[in-house]
């Protein structure tokens, strides 16, 4: 038998599809060298003890403990990794404060790439002990440290998405802080993605350069139009904010005359390994455009309340056939844990559905259809976060990435008594654990924590 | 010089007002031999280094070190501890699920005092180590098990005020889980009472008897009046729900052609030491008897999300004088940490204030002038919880017991980059911390964690 280059043995959970887990007791997952799982074998399976066995002679079985579990790692769609240094604060303060004291001040420091390094660890290192295994990316304005940040994604062993921002617009961006020229806005965008493709390759799980607009207030229309016929060259992902807020919904209406989906799309930016951050105000011919496309929403659960004035409706608009995953959206949501997004889209969801203003009718208050379930929102960290990117990441099935979560059930979770249903277990990792629950975390088959 | 128990020295954070965060730098804590804050002398004060040496010669001086700052204790104003064990599951189920399949059965185990005392010890020990000094719970029916809770609260050190549930009416209640008469229901809760009042003074921090009828809906009118009696006999707190959803609040609403709080007004249950949880239905005239009778609210944000239909109109009720408080409410809601009870007490409110849903207008979708701050939520968690119960907790000023979390800053926080205040730190505590950070816990001058 040939035998690949691990096998782990052990109970695990994945989403099937947006409603239903996977619960696998005991599995035995096979992990070639490349880091993929090649064949996974349930206890029923008749080649389980077999398979079992000569992994085990060679010394290649690590078998779980029964306290621990398995989940898939998680994808987390939309990040500004530059802002981990302020997560937590300023948040009671107006956009215009917290944008042009706090965070374009923050972002312009990057250039110094000693502290770029610094900081850029600390965001690596700690989405990774949350149980974020490949991330998407915005870095800041500057080329360098913008590649350094993939570089640290590389060595450290998580499967990074990295975007230098493009901001050339002079009215919407302060002059301490943009894109010194259109010219240098595409040069400098153009020699990051061929610095990082030539660099793709060294990392065992691979890093990706992303074409990243910083939304479209902050670009001319040259610069987009620049973007796209990149994005065409170099067959690259692509991220972006989109219909965020009232403001900047309104603002693009206004400057394009049509919706933010609308006009990336004119500039060739939608495509199928396209994120688009928020998208809370899309109207129905922008998801339209969107499922037709094949790109996706990232949905940003918690700075949407601090800076979206309302709710994705997510639930309407993945069942018109658009793609949406989850992002923790430092620093505009405070928490790095994918954790808390999750719940968060669940609590956001459900608060759609039923409305908040206890002074209107139940009729008036909410938009009906709307509540999501625990299971979608995983699902959505997942598997969601892996199609949005045409990756082979989010479940725990043949040919996927051996990107995986190794969860301590004795901390933080009362299982003293038994639960009904493996779902109720489940259901109590996602909603209570801790970083500190994350026991090991993997990426393409190598341990990372 | 009289020397009290002994002194702290360190960093501090507390709450002067709704709005208003006092930081202390290396300030000294005296503590008296009963637990209560002796003084507090900062740097500048005169007698700071005659008194820290003093008690640094007596080896009395706890020193922090320079990575850890004290806040206040957290007070949960609703939490059932019985319930602690499904925490985090079924919340995708119906109302009548939840209830009848796993929560009442839940509940009537308790009878079972070795299954009792196994998980009581377990939620104290948890809520301890999350920074809960005063927890206000929810007991069962049952009154031996309910008894063991306050003296496991006393016993491991926290100051419990716990209630026996009373539910007599046949019609609300299954026939599995309710007082068997009006009669036992006033008679067991009498001598529950009288069984914690006796052991009150046997704990440093004291524990507390709470009269508890679940909710109008599972009494009777007879048993809600007798209970009114014993409140006025004994003196002791109160706590039940309070217009929670649109169903619970329609149900009294029909029944006793009166809302909740004036329906418990007139059996005497509403006082200065009641505690209402959710009341996210009042009305005005509700809010002004609330604030005449000096009644408290205990804010369940998280549980709200899944029960209770709509958000508490926190900014104004407090705004017209009704005094809230913050609570958990395990297992309608699924975490046992204060941290994130406030963290989505913030949350709520914005969406409140913004509205949620996009198809609507700005002017349509919110309720304006709803958002609260971080410190407003913290106040409550910590001065409002004092408040609410009538003792002297919260603060960390002269004559409240000490009653401290003491946080370690090197863990799940970047504090790389200099924050511009000594606030910014503050809310990194808030909106970062795992149970992880909460090194150290103290109630009434005695470590606990």
């Amino acid at each position: 038998m040939m035998l690949g280059k691990m096998a782990v043995q052990g109970d695990a959970f994945y989403s099937l599809n947006t409603q239903d887990i996977k619960y696998i007791k005991n599995g035995l997952f096979c992990i070639d060298e490349k880091g993929f799982i090649s064949a996974v074998y349930e206890k029923q399976d008749k080649a389980y003890d077999v398979v079992r066995e000569s992994y085990l002679k060679e010394g290649k079985l690590k078998i779980l403990s029964a306290s621990e579990v398995m989940i898939p790692g998680f994808v987390d769609l939309h990040m500004h990794a530059p802002q981990w240094p302020q997560a937590g604060t300023a948040l009671d303060k107006p956009l215009e404060t917290w944008l042009q004291e706090y965070t374009f001040p923050l972002e312009a420091k990057y250039k110094d790439l000693d502290f770029a390094n610094m900081v850029y660890e600390d965001v690596v290192r700690t989405t990774l002990s949350y149980g974020t295994t490949t991330a998407l990316y915005f870095a800041t304005v500057d080329r360098e440290p913008s590649t350094l940040l993939a570089k640290i994604c590389g060595r450290l062993g998580q499967r990074g998405l990295v975007g230098k921002v493009v901001m050339d617009d002079i009215v919407g961006n302060p002059e301490f802080y943009r894109d010194a020229s259109l010219e240098k806005a595409i040069s400098e965008t153009e020699k990051f993605v061929q610095e990082v493709l030539e660099i793709q390759d060294t990392y065992k799980q691979k890093v990706y350069p992303v074409i990243t607009p910083r939304f479209i207030p902050s670009c001319t229309d040259n610069c987009l139009e620049a973007l796209g016929k990149l994005v065409q060259k170099y067959n690259v992902h692509v991220q972006t904010h989109c219909s965020e807020s009232d403001w900047e919904h309104g603002f693009v209406k206004q400057k394009h005359g049509m919706n933010d989906a609308q006009s990336l799309n004119r500039f060739g930016l939608l495509t199928d390994k396209t994120v688009l951050a928020h998208a809370t105000f899309l109207d129905d011919a922008d998801v339209k455009l969107l499922a037709e496309k094949q790109t996706s929403i990232a949905h940003c659960p918690l700075s949407n309340v601090y800076f979206a004035n309302s709710v994705l409706p997510f639930r309407e608009f993945s069942e018109k056939g658009v793609n949406i995953g989850v992002a923790t959206d430092i620093s505009g949501g405070y928490s790095p844990s994918m954790y808390h997004a999750i719940r968060q889209a669940v609590i956001s969801s459900r608060m759609l559905n039923d409305g908040v203003n206890s002074a209107l009718t139940q009729e008036q208050r909410g938009r009906n259809h709307s509540a999501i379930t625990l299971n979608h929102a995983f699902y959505a960290a997942t598997v969601g976060g892996g199609i949005a990117l045409n990756l082979p990441v989010g479940k725990l099935e043949k040919s996927y990435a051996f990107d995986v979560q190794m969860i301590d059930l004795h901390k933080n979770m009362p299982l003293f008594y038994a639960e009904k249903k493996e779902e109720d277990l489940f259901h109590k990792i996602l909603l209570l654990s801790e970083s500190q629950n994350i026991k090991e975390v993997w990426v393409q088959g190598n341990r990372v924590k």
